[in-house]
């Protein structure tokens, strides 16, 4: 089956090495959106459109779309697609890869011959990564009615402002309601996974059921400035002895969170002590803790734990710590159950090794859920590594994963019209 | 026997209170060396060893010395005092309470009309705290001949070097051989705990049995920077979970070490993870160990154990740790028998409860041990706190350790001469 692939692995190779070409030459791979070897990248994918028989547009927010028109007019729009911009020196395939995939369900549907009733439209959505105003999603964003209006006041080092950022692109902030779409039938995404399960387990495609929430908790200890000479052992409030306890307490509670079938994550990756002399016991740490859930009945369960973690060591230790706050709280978001059916369908068709999975990173497609029936495959990346230069992928393997999306798009060209939404 | 002291605790606290007057007015109690505040409390100083019936010099290394000439020349030398310059914001009495004791302790001798076989010499060490150019025991180095050669290419912030810093508080770096002195034959010193011990346990006065030994040790964790979202719980290399067991391992050994009678503390002062970002698992951390003990087996004993701590911790964790580096390495100093014997038999002729003790900061009486019989009293700090704005002693306190120190000079007079030195 797999070698009756209707996907073409070198127009795909193609794609992916021609946008890697186009990358700040002393850092490679960064293309950043807003800065102009972006606005390369995005001539070298309008051309690509263009050569798959697409037609390529901007829309108000920025995002570039290629479309061919369906047979039925009115039935909506199927849209596949991912993101072209990058992290600073970070990333050959975390999104590119999706990109690509979107164009080549595109050739491969022309190349079989196979016309659909709804619109096809290949979307390079702007600026999904931490961009250099600070944000992310962009382009999704817009798609889902959803730029915060504080967002437009965002500056860049530059002095930019975000709507500047955006007309650069070619886009326009005043017309930023034109952008939000209600025709979009079905949202799907390939991307890297950009961790190490497919590749550890040998399995080709994660089909992903819900991207995590994202809640993070800052928790601040506050013990005693003392000399560090003369204090004794037993008499001290030494937050970084306190705060490192709640490091491996928090480590243990996530390993067993973990242990289920629901994705599950917490991470300290910001830590800090005052006041950092070597002599003197510290006074206070700060740390931020990034906490990932499938299921917010876990993340609930962490936070709750959490908080009697912090007051078990703050007794313990004879520090004081507050509660720990919520800097931020994403919910998790499911993701349509027609759409992973369809995508595991798609999968056995083709021959593809799949296992169900949660995306512990934030994607376009969490925001296209909120306007569409969303879903989204995984293909394995070298050691789970990513934005950095070395991440890596198989042709191949995103070759299989296209060729999974091309059989979805065909499938729920059909199946979508089964379906009265309720509105 | 309190009630007969041959000292006046109201003319020492007039010496704290007038020295504590001279401060930089935003920041009390500030009185830093080689500033012109600095200048203004010599000057105050030098004003009351002329009171005090003591003729004052700077020597060649900017130490201010009042001297009484003893009634049978060339007998030598003994040298009471402490130091005058503070730590930013910190301390009315570090240092200070030493400097009027030994001014205090000349004044009850004249008082009672005790005249000394010995000189009597009464001292302002300079610049025993870190000072501006980074440097500190400046004057007591200067004395003991072991000012380093490079020390004198030091630039403080204001591009003065130290030499130039030397010569604005009166002394000469052209003539710094000078400064070495030969003739001391004891050395005392009283000086506030900076920690909790005398207070907690009501004794009036510590014997410092010796200066502990500082040892630094660095230790760098090596994981791997993975992202926090995407990577499970089981496959990482977290630096600063793998750091965190080392800061508690640190801390059981260090209160094991400390449990028996010789002083010892290890502390993590100085610590910090690499990249610092929430959502990147910490690939790098490095942390600073400062490690005090009276006895230089307990210090091995406790590099050896870190050693294999580091080595347990990173197998256990996955993660790279480089044998711990000794960054500084110095030998415990103890004190001489002789004099610690008569600082005893002192408490006990003035009605001072005493108990031995190390001290686990450094001091000038560090120093001045390798030129001289050196010994040491503490008296009490609430609180145990000190180079902080709220430093605070009992004058009572001091008064009594300037009882002892004055008993002590008149019993060091005569047994001194029964000695004959080995040259």
């Amino acid at each position: 089956m797999r070698a009756n692939l209707p996907v073409d692995p070198a127009r795909l190779a193609a794609d992916i090495d021609g946008l890697a070409a186009i990358t700040e030459p002393d850092r490679p791979w960064t293309r950043r959106a807003f800065t102009p070897i972006f606005l390369e990248g995005r001539a070298f994918l309008e051309a690509r459109m263009r050569e798959a028989g697409l037609e390529p547009r901007l829309d108000a927010a920025g995002n570039l779309i290629g479309r061919r028109a369906g047979v039925k007019p009115g039935l909506g729009t199927i849209m596949v697609g991912s993101h072209s911009d990058t992290v600073p020196s970070g990333g050959r395939y975390d999104g590119i890869a999706g990109v690509a995939a979107g164009l080549e369900v595109a050739r491969a549907l022309t190349d079989r011959g196979v016309t659909l009733d709804h619109d096809l439209e290949v979307v390079d959505c702007l600026g999904e990564e931490v961009t250099v105003f600070g944000v992310s999603c962009v382009g999704s964003r817009g798609m889902a009615g959803l730029v915060p209006e504080a967002w437009l006041a965002r500056r860049d080092a530059d002095g930019r402002t975000l709507p500047e950022g955006i007309a650069m692109v070619g886009g326009d902030v005043a017309k930023l309601a034109q952008a939000t779409r209600d025709d979009v039938r079905a949202f799907l995404e390939l991307h890297i996974e950009q961790g190490p399960v497919l590749e550890a387990e040998g399995e080709d495609i994660g089909v992903v059921s819900a991207i995590a929430g994202i809640t993070r908790f800052e928790i601040v200890v506050e013990g005693r400035a003392d000399h560090a000479g003369t204090t004794p052992m037993t008499g001290r409030a030494d937050a970084l002895v306190a705060a490192s306890r709640i490091v491996g307490e928090i480590r243990a509670l996530a390993r067993g969170l973990a242990a289920g079938p629901e994705h599950f994550a917490a991470t300290v990756g910001e830590f800090a002590i005052e006041p950092g002399a070597a002599n003197i016991v510290p006074s206070r740490t700060r740390m931020l803790i990034d906490a990932r859930a499938e299921n917010r009945a876990a993340m609930e369960t962490f936070a709750a734990r959490l908080a009697q973690i912090a007051a078990e060591v703050a007794a313990a230790e004879g520090v004081t710590i507050a509660p720990p706050g919520r800097v931020s709280d994403a919910m998790p978001t499911p993701l349509d159950p027609l759409v992973i059916e369809t995508l595991a369908a798609a999968c056995d068709t083709v021959g593809a090794r799949r296992r169900p999975m949660a995306s512990g990173a934030g994607h376009d497609t969490g925001w296209m859920a909120k306007i569409a029936r969303a879903g989204m495959i995984f293909v394995p990346c070298a050691g789970g590594r990513s934005h950095a230069p070395e991440e890596s992928a198989e042709i191949a393997d995103v070759a299989l994963g296209a060729a999974v999306l091309a059989e979805a798009v065909i499938r729920l060209d059909k199946s979508l019209q089964d379906i009265r939404e309720e509105t």
